[in-house]
């Protein structure tokens, strides 16, 4: 194991009917700003929730954050900042709002052009605190100093982290989850299953417990994840794929433990090119850098497949290859595009996507070895 | 799954050579009173290694605090603590130094007398910050708000409790874990299975991810715990225990499930009437409980069986009965005793333990109905 630091400050509030508790966690006195998306939280009753629980604040309100969050949308919520002199965000919404709510509440305070968080990684020194409560498991953005945001003008997606980010609470109600369509539920479940991935499928350093914790999640995913499609309003599976979701981005699992993410980067690139869902990004491509990177991965690929999915295969070709085609066959399972051919995209389409992280020289992986070439490569084995 | 809320503020530094980030992470300009047990901190360098550490702060210390910490050593420190204007406590030792220095930490700052903390759960309402070195992987105080305290005059042993006792800090190199003893070795592993099991082995409340990360901790237990016994000085193996038994009582796996501590309960009992070690009492009470509450815990220990110790027993009752073996057989293997028969006493000599909770009318258990007449079986039970 490598020697690691942790320290994760956010109050988790899980359960049947915790809104209510923002009255208590919310600082008095504040001049609060609700961010919030589409506003699917005014059909779900969330959003009368919320402004029940804090009907003796000072809220203002911020709505239309879209999925992958723009720049532009949250300079305008900065905004709003500061015109009302706001000192706390509360975000009500899935990860792209509270991803959004992390770089506005940086961005006010920031001096200078707040992209270069972004783009030149400038250090962000102060933020206001931001809240949440979360409508849609998937990301882990609840429990963690990660944001990601995008700008069309430029085609980019670049992502931040500090831990000024964490939120002061997260409240997480599976209820709010229950009228969830199929296809968020279907993209929160593979995300929260790539992510795992991302801290497990490299190579063994002699950690069981991380090892065996992320594969608690997978297990639970790979369980819960067709059960909540079958049976959308049973609150039990949306408690726990939201309990997962949270547990595999909260840092837990990737302590001190090699991590990947060549897959997030390089989904990041198709969805900045062709607005592919962020998800279906991660489950066109997880498949292909298993494949390409089946050597390096191999002995954690074949632990993989005998603990998630009960191969019993003693030739370690043959086993790599069946714990593939068993993630594949749960990501169709799961109703998501497996490779480009399913979203109608060549291997050419996407070629831009090496291009970019060629023009960032980027080395991906857990080795840091792969190239932008190697990126091309593995945009053609999505094909 | 249960409604939960859970924030654990500590930092947690973990791996090889890490003591000399003390220096970062304790506040200078404080009076920081360096608490630690019997002296083997001096033995293995660890003493010296804090002092090189902390050679520019005012650094008073207090040492010989005993493993079941009592009451009147804490109270001697606490008069050093205001003698020095101390306002850091740094423990270095292991759960026992820990536990006291939570205690002391809170004493120092309490009206009152403070043993009313434990006896009358009189409630912490400012409390010394304190920061920790573990030398000893075992009880999970290093990442948890408890601390059992305890009064040889009045043969008890009581608990407390407050988000005030979170360390601020906690450096776990396991390097300081090679020397550790056999016995202390032993005892620590068996600490941390057992409390895993206090909040895994009770019913079924559709928690997937919780049982599934309870049962990881136990594994890793029962594959490094004996490994590490043959091979003291294997760094690995001393890294993940540690690391288990951080995770096995910082909240994570209790989390939105029921929770038992009926063992705990007895077993202090036991050490304060015969001076037990900690986890010895548990080795020797767990498999009482489990027999006791096998009708009760069925479910649970079903699936404890199968996915722990691998047991193929259609027979429900076979399949609890082997789980009991198997856990009997890991604490032998462990060199800990498995009924007071192994540690000289006879379940008459032990009574007293029965009347003892009997008379804090404790209803133990995670259906709260363990009375102290059950108490009473489960001893003859543990005969």
């Amino acid at each position: 194991m490598y020697n690691f630091s942790y320290r994760n400050p956010v109050k988790l509030i899980f359960g049947k009917d915790t809104i209510p508790e923002l009255r208590k966690e919310v600082p008095s006195k504040k001049h609060i700003l609700m961010t919030y998306g589409s506003g699917s939280i005014k059909k779900n009753g969330v959003y009368n929730q919320v402004q029940e629980a804090l009907n003796s604040f000072q809220l203002f309100e911020f709505g239309g954050i879209e999925p992958n969050p723009q720049y532009r949308t949250c300079m305008k919520a900065v905004e709003v900042v500061h015109q009302h002199n706001i000192d706390f965000i509360l975000s009500v919404g899935g990860g792209s709002v509270l991803d959004a709510s992390k770089f506005i509440a940086a961005a006010a305070e920031f001096d200078g052009e707040p992209w270069d968080i972004l783009s030149k990684s400038v250090p962000v020194k102060k933020a206001l605190p931001v809240g949440a409560v979360l409508t849609l498991p998937a990301t882990g953005s609840e429990m963690n100093i990660n944001s990601v945001i995008s700008r069309k003008e430029t085609g980019e997606k670049l992502a931040f982290a500090s831990p000024l980010n964490y939120p002061v609470f997260s409240i997480c109600d599976p209820t709010t989850t229950l009228s969830l369509p199929e296809r968020q539920t279907a993209n929160g479940v593979v995300d929260a299953f790539v992510h795992v991935m991302e801290q497990y499928l490299t190579f063994p350093v002699n950690a069981p417990l991380q090892d065996r914790w992320a594969e608690s999640i997978l297990l639970t995913l790979v369980e819960q994840g067709p059960k909540v499609l079958q049976n959308p309003h049973d609150y039990d599976s949306r408690a726990n794929i939201m309990f997962s979701a949270t547990m595999a981005l909260n840092g837990l699992i990737g302590l001190g433990v090699p991590q990947d993410w060549a897959t997030h980067q390089i989904g990041h690139e198709l969805t900045a090119l062709h607005g592919i869902d962020h998800a279906r990004t991660l489950s066109i491509i997880l498949p292909a850098v298993m494949k390409h990177q089946r050597e390096a991965k191999k002995q954690k690929l074949i632990q993989y497949g005998k603990r998630v999915w009960d191969i019993d295969e003693s030739d370690e070709n043959k086993a790599v290859e069946l714990a593939i085609e068993k993630t594949k066959s749960f990501f169709k399972r799961m109703g998501v595009p497996i490779c480009l051919k399913d979203v109608n995209l060549t291997p050419d389409d996407c070629r831009q996507a090496a291009v970019q992280l060629g023009k960032r020289n980027a080395r991906l992986g857990e080795h840091a070895n792969i190239t932008s070439k190697k990126v091309d490569e593995i945009i053609g084995l999505a094909a």
